[in-house]
């Protein structure tokens, strides 16, 4: 299997409600650096798993929805905790959306599966991963 | 797939017999940057994976009963190379222990699988990886 | 010239005044995986630069007062930009009133210099550095 | 299942064939820090995946066809886009010839799997994972 | 002193002239990821060393100017040898150029100094580092 | 200035002396990544630093010294606390041995100073720098 992942990064402010998470019930904040694995079994014609220039375009897209915002404030995430694993979800069935959209070219329709991984610290990270299909 | 990520390290010494080991035959010793991931298929009704303060405190109390040892004198692991390779297995199984004796709380008994790997340079590290109840 | 280094991190909400912020003028977040590296000319008796153990427990300290807060509502910081290279300058203010309050111990005194660096992302941080009666 | 990863790196030139690759079109090069991760169910009697020592030869040989070169000459590759993702198939296959001619010892022949990843920024990677008998 | 520093990546092939370049006198090539720091004494009015935006504008257009190109064909380095601490320089000059020219706005006057590190592996980096003025 | 810096590792056994260790006052280990700067104004005619050749080869024969020992059986080193700022300050005075005795070639008379790092894990680190006389 062949794979090929991308880098980038956005930054909120949110609140999590639940006494599992202590001090975190406050509103606070995150840097997300995010890591996408696009995944297929055989290269294109041209050699690649799928327009990097295009899938990145489209993570950026991707981001640009909850980058600089107070996720606490969106009204497609009223009443669940946007934590890490529950974000990685997110942004797996958005770029899953776009690739069904066609944003990432016609070779993207390969695509088997995807991983993303949301890097919060040095210390923490937590990632989803599934068939495309899935998203 | 959902999982979660913690990082922590330890630091101790140790020896290895046979001549596949060369120099490292000698009593010398390592830091281990610790990674273990936690996995399950969905996310608790709070969004997460697992109580990740609680997965912290089981993996420091792991640690803590090899941190700043000589691996070569205890007696739990006489009779075995205690290589990156084996220790990860070793944390593993300990960890698997913690989580069956309800450590990381009963939310924990739906992790499905777990990854343990150790950093042991910036050009080496190994892991071992299986089911929960394997452990 | 000896350095001791030790990491550290804080997750907060906040937001900025002034166009020249663009979109984080918005209330956002960020991660911040501090680094704080502490001077001196020689060697304490024991051969240390300073006592790493009461070092981590004054930055903890130091970063437990902003951890998991909306900045924007701390009286101490009413009227500033938040920004990294601000919270660089302060976490080096209070690091240094710690040391003048003995808290890193006697050899601390000896110490000359500091510098803070914050991570805010895998592109761009902030620091600030300087003697360490600046603070 | 267990995995010992080791990495290495090398730099060469190359251009791209294809509206795809953009401005990548024109001759120009890339660093690749290639992580190479060896997979198997058990340990040696020893206590290890594979003799690291052994492997580490084996994948700087793989390496030093390539290092230091414009790969558009080499014969090997001509009519091929050496992409992150095909070299990462290549690397993978010339590993898995050397474990069959038994450069990796004869313990290596329980590998079940490998995977190699090339790393080429901070912002981008790509891998080739599978069993070591489809090399 | 303050500093505030940003990450971005270019990749190039060239060779070397000189016996001292062993088998990188042939063409091959390298991917740098260079960090550019800058300085100054206090802060802006708006808390920041430097519009983090307009650096990041400046220092895309001075790798443009480098990225995806074979540098023995670049006329304005013409019998130079490309080395890691050579582009480090000339990077440094190109940022200084922009600085003066008031790319980076009216409160860069006030910047000090600049250090720019060329990340070649993850193993070799270079870097320069002087006054502004001196670019 | 300019710098070139090289990174290469090694782990050791050994204990410390002293109540400030904790711990750390049994026999442990640790894996040391460590990182060389040498800086000099200008560039040698090749556009160079150093030999970086022949720096890898000295600052490996340096940490050979070291590597895979119990360093309280180390005569040289009898009767000190081996800390991560010792063995920095350790490995600065051995390198410029080697520099003086010319093991880095004629050029490397013109290096002004040295930073040694020593990374002990992903949240310490410690260094020594100064003029390559001082050594």
């Amino acid at each position: 299997m062949y794979s090929v992942s991308v880098r980038e990064h956005f930054m909120i402010a949110h609140s999590f409600q639940g006494e599992v998470f202590g001090p975190a019930q406050r509103l606070h904040g995150a840097t997300y650096v995010v890591d996408v694995e696009f995944r297929r079994l055989d290269l294109t014609p041209e050699g690649i798993v799928v327009d990097i220039g295009r899938a990145g375009i489209a993570l950026k897209a991707v981001l640009d929805e909850l980058n600089y915002r107070n996720l606490d404030e969106d009204l497609a995430l009223a009443g669940k905790n946007t934590t890490t694993e529950f974000l990685a979800r997110l942004i797996f069935d958005r770029m899953g959306a776009r690739i069904a959209a066609g944003e990432l070219g016609p070779g993207a329709a390969e695509l088997t599966s995807m991983k993303v991984t949301l890097n919060e610290s040095h210390v923490a990270w937590a990632a989803f991963e599934g068939p495309v299909e899935m998203a």
